[in-house]
């Protein structure tokens, strides 16, 4: 049972809300935020924080990937990214940010897609991809790395056989099942069954699809597309993907399905519209085990885009859906951005000091007791 | 069944919704761009995109008529625009440039309207229009011409003399039956039964007018009177045409005049609030079978307003309900704006490329199907 | 039977809107302007425009009140206004304008306030007060005369023994019943029935109070308080007003009235949120039978605060709600205003053609259908 | 039984009205001015004012606390803030809006957080404390004065044994038993037993948490956290009380709890979203049933903070709540912010004249009465 409106006649729609449209409302006691845990346990992985980066060479490199793990979180290699296309990423990586100062300056929005296409058209050397694994692994760190549905049966076992811990099949709209020109078309279920790794797949948009790719034997889903300041989607498709209903969305799936099953829980991992600490709470209060992080990080002094931030959608050849555009200072430590103290006011830094307050003075202990927290809507 | 509120004690209002207000949610399985048809069918005559043109100068001239329908689209000659009125219509356009250019740097608004009024007084010369039409026919083109309701009954035998494949009878605001002062009012129903060629009208603006536009016979309904951002219908007449809602009401007449007839199809050709290639998107989601573009094609630089834009109401010499302002580059090949690939991340170049990509990412493969995508709205 | 929200547990707030959530759908066959009607009558007195002026000394002069009788509307005069007060307004009006013009240049909002105090402390003068309304008879006017409920007592026989043709009293809230300190209380129905001349009584808000002033006798209700970009009682009072809601209610009172009148007929006045011609269509067709014009003829070049506006209530000594703005040009003839040719596209100019093309585009041919034109909201 | 949409599947979420969403509407007799009494009594208390300040340094001192309760209304001093820190607070003072005045050039937000963080680490002397209470009280004042909750234990005997009348237990989200790490929790309903001055206690957000606090004994109960201009408790938690609902619900609380324990009135007092002075009347139209001024103080000139203004959040350690930023003019005195002549047109003077005066436009003549005004949200 959704709410609806009637559009047209005969013509029904949703109704959808963002992160934006809900605030959390205090109703309960409060405790000390010392008496709360954000600890999250994905498969036999268990992190301190619910978070993993969002697979943009604008902020998850190898250095980030590190940093991310020694504090709690998991960061998520792109397997198609700079790190797996070019021996000397550094140098590729300074020409985007060449290009794009120059074009903030002169106010040039899409000035950088050119240099981002031509890039990301270099084909992925598998030899530095496994390197680069190897070198995490070897630091001790959980690795997750990400292929995109199109890649996925040529990257996986590359990956597999570097090592990896968690498998991410990740594109904006992903389902279990994709109709293609020609050749065979990738057989979600089939192909996850096959992997000895957990699988973490999507992005999906709601109830149906979130179902769908939980069906495929993943061990968690992504709900959202990385929506954010620099992505176009919406404005190129007409395609949104409204967090707050996606989400509870998604929870609703997961319920189901651990019905269904028996007690298979599928994580939901939200990734998209998440600006502030405020979103991150707000995320998991409607039902998200976890978030995958982005935009956010930009702020953060060792990310490789200093500032800057794109996702892969915007390197796309025929119809780009986004661009690279300055976001934050670059000027934080990570550990400050993700466990404070906060230098800001504003909800970007202490992200996860943020959320075990608000769990505090809403009353909740543990994460998965926080998604019943009250929740409204400005009228 | 339509949703309403109470505005005053006994009073009601329609709930109704624009483009901007739905967006679309991917929810069953994803297939290959390369497996979408947008191919579109109206009466005898098949194009590969499913658009017209709006019947302005600053962007419907023979040139870009040529332009277009070799691209795969239809072009719509103003029987009563400068190309109809001048044996130079490149020097009433100049004029027209260079005014509007000086109240652009001057920041004033109304400023050409009064040369609009002034050269859109000039008469209609039958045998320039005539030519103008042979020129067309003769390139190969089907060829559709726009008269006004005013001028149907004198203009149509001289542009169906001219060899015409469609005529577009077009008015901001059209009803079946006008009530005339004086003179003998448009029966559109007797007019268009005299036609050998197939007929669109338009515009209307719901159910009811919808349905009535229907029964004269015509091939298809214009939904909207080009509203956009030249355009003050609203401010002026406190007439407003919220397009989704306008479009899906369309869509119903459409199926119950199908019913009604037991199988006659009127086609749906929205006409406004078009800005991006996801507004192209949502116009087809929403029930449209086709779009009729205006402001959108002031960024290439084929169209003869350079970037300049404006409606036939701008120059209605009582009461103008728009004016001439820059809309666009002026500087992407036709082409590219159409068919991509894009060269901006706005929605506002590769338009089909992206309703392809759109209906591919919801598991659509041809129109018809399309309209029935999911809609959200935001709460 | 009203739409209301309860904002919060056992305590509801009524669903209101103002004229800029509506727009009118055009649903029928459409006649031409020429075949449409604007008349208005009320009590013995037609007028070709439904409009009056509102009683601000920046726009309602005995020029222009002369002006708007030639054209077909209805000035109204403020017998507490500076024409009442001073020998030489045009003095105290040069030193509104000098000092707001200082004001406006240096971004003061309410620094006029303390002049407009000032000059509205002097006495009314009788003697002046009876000449201009002397004069604006013999200028052939029907002459309406605004009188504050606070000294309707003391002005009222004055400006009846002058000769005016109607009697308007009008504060911003206006109550059958005001409880009054000490004093005895102004009992409008019994003072309006000791008048020989028709009365005019507002502003009023909903149905209640709409109801209560049209048991008074008068022959007419304003609605509204004059609210433009120049007052303040929202953001002051926490009042407000809003327009489509409140005309609505006043015209479900009317047929209210009506029929426990057995055929009294008392006339809404709109006055309030009108910004452009829509604005003054959209009230007509809630149910207005004509408007209070006030900051909308700021624009016309004969009014006497050269582009600047006020309301009574920006004068008042404790507690003003409003100051002295800049609104418009001045450079338009009151003619072009009222009637056209328009000389802009923003709804502006020729506001009353705007009205006759609304109601052509809608197929009505006069006021009293045309409050039946079917509205919308977005939603 | 409240407005609830659902967000997703199975997940729902309260409607919920900030004071900016709701208007009042005059549906009754009006009365004069003079005969309206704003007074409230709380325990054996009565003022002429219905408001408390914000025990906020930048304007409660106890220069303010003097000026306020003379001109009627009841001061809070803050027993954690610079006068109970600082032998010589005008220096703290002075380093504040040094820092704040740099910061406010340089367009920087938060920069003053680091001097907030040190100046309010330092201890509270108790004997400074004690000094300034009994300076108040030798002043002919009723002493009221904020205790944090987490120092409520120890502070509480210190500023009883200075003679404090009325106690104030306030954080920005306090509820009846707090889970305390390791120590005990703080049992405020026996804490307060034991007192025995009358508390006030808050802040809450909704009937549950009202109900709660009610219970604890307390002789009045704030709604909100003091959200404002500088306070970003919704962009860091996500955490948001929007005060019109939460007020409405607090009275529900209050209804219920008279009638369950047979006649105790625990007083509803508003603390945020409060602009101007119609916010201050829809904040007692929606239930309060007295008012706390923080932000709206700044424009005095005798106020601490000449302009600028800050909350308790804004200093925390690990995550501030908000920052320092400039707010007003401080260049009007106390006595014409609360009871006028306003010498502004904003509703930022004559706060209380504009409650009496929309009290009378809709006939009211008590508080309490006032709280039954209708009220409307526009749609």
């Amino acid at each position: 049972m959704v709410d609806s409106v009637e559009i047209g006649m005969g013509r029904t729609a949703r109704k959808s809300y963002g992160l934006g449209d809900v605030s959390i409302v205090p109703s309960r006691r409060t405790r000390s935020s010392s008496k709360v845990s954000t600890s999250w346990q994905i498969d036999a992985y268990r992190f301190a924080l619910p978070m993993l980066t969002h697979p943009s060479d604008a902020i998850s490199s190898p250095r980030v990937i590190n940093e991310v793990g020694r504090l709690g979180g998991l960061g998520v290699l792109n397997a198609e990214g700079l790190w797996a296309r070019y021996a000397d990423p550094e140098a590729a990586l300074a020409r985007i940010l060449e290009k794009s100062s120059d074009d903030e300056a002169e106010g040039l929005l899409a000035g950088s897609v050119d240099l981002l296409q031509e890039l990301y058209a270099a084909p992925v050397d598998p030899d530095l991809l496994k390197q680069v694994i190897v070198d995490l692994k070897a630091a001790g760190n959980t690795v997750a790395v990400r292929v995109s549905p199109q890649n996925a049966a040529s990257l996986t076992p590359v990956v597999v056989a570097a090592g990896i811990d968690m498998l991410v099949i990740q594109g904006t709209i992903v389902s279990a099942e994709h109709v293609e020109k020609g050749g065979e078309p990738l057989n979600l279920k089939s192909f996850i069954a096959d992997q000895d790794v957990p699988v973490i797949v999507g992005g999906c948009s709601n109830y149906q699809s979130a179902t769908h790719l939980m069906r495929t034997g993943a061990a968690g889903v992504i709900v959202g597309y990385g929506a954010g300041s620099t992505t176009t989607t919406n404005e190129v498709l007409g395609i949104d993907v409204p967090m707050a209903t996606a989400i509870a969305d998604a929870a609703a799936a997961r319920r189901s399905y651990l019905d269904e099953t028996g007690g298979r829980y599928v994580h939901v991992i939200a990734d998209g519209d998440l600006q502030t600490s405020a979103d991150v709470v707000k995320a998991i209060a409607c039902g998200a085990d976890a978030v995958m992080l982005g935009e956010q990080l930009t702020a953060a002094e060792e990310v490789p885009g200093q500032g800057f931030y794109w996702v892969s959608a915007a390197s796309h050849p025929q119809l780009p859906r986004g661009h690279v555009s300055y976001c934050g200072g670059a000027d934080v430590p990570l550990e400050t951005l993700l466990l404070g103290p906060a230098s800001t006011t504003l909800g970007d830094t202490n992200i996860f000091g943020a959320l075990r307050r608000a769990m505090a003075k809403t009353g909740y202990s543990d994460l998965k007791e926080f998604q019943k927290v009250e929740l409204s809507v400005q009228g």
